[in-house]
């Protein structure tokens, strides 16, 4: 997502293994049409799944339906899921100032 | 959530602060009607407010509006926001399994 500037320069794959339990969360903020975290989250009520905003409105432009589960869907459907959007924001800060924490004190980035 | 058993004996309020950062997404993953994590999160697509099924249901058979934003609400307007009751179990999990992380290596658990 490019409103949201990564201070860290480490890889997205590479979690320590002592932050490892959050890379589920992390999976459960990414869009699955580009795999970043969620920009402008929208939800399609009628299967509770979720894209960005941009993502979604592209691909509805060429097929009618959700991208995951095939379900018939118009843009008007369409509706902001903004607790994603506020998750997306919160645990993206947190993540980087636990990786800094890890850096910062190289016991805890040894396996559990 | 009396779904999700809490396996740290830790008060929800006593963040260590290393895990700080935490808490304002775990404060997102919370319904503003019992202020547990969400049990069957159902979103007002109209507000995009999220509270647990039978919080919401119980709140509206008195009074059919968005207890925080006043929009006017009917039962049949809610949808499963089913990626915060995914990301309820991973975000629990890995806050129990971080807590224990903190209990088992002190030094972490000094303030930054
Ligand atoms: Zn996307
Ligand atoms: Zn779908
Ligand atoms: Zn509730
Ligand atoms: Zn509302």
């Amino acid at each position: 997502m490019a409103a949201v500037a990564l201070a860290l320069p480490l890889p997205e794959a590479s979690w320590p293994p002592s932050l490892a339990p959050l890379k589920a969360v992390d999976d459960l903020l990414r869009c699955g049409i580009c795999f970043d975290y969620f920009n402008i989250a929208m939800i399609i009520p009628q299967c509770s799944h979720n894209y960005c905003s941009l993502c979604i409105r592209k691909f509805l432009s060429y097929k009618t339906q959700c991208p995951t589960c095939c379900v018939a869907v118009s843009e008007s459907d369409l509706k902001n899921n903004r607790t994603l959007d506020e998750l997306v924001k919160s645990f993206n800060s947190a993540r980087q100032q636990l990786f800094q924490l890890v850096v910062d004190t190289p016991v805890i980035s040894s396996p559990l």
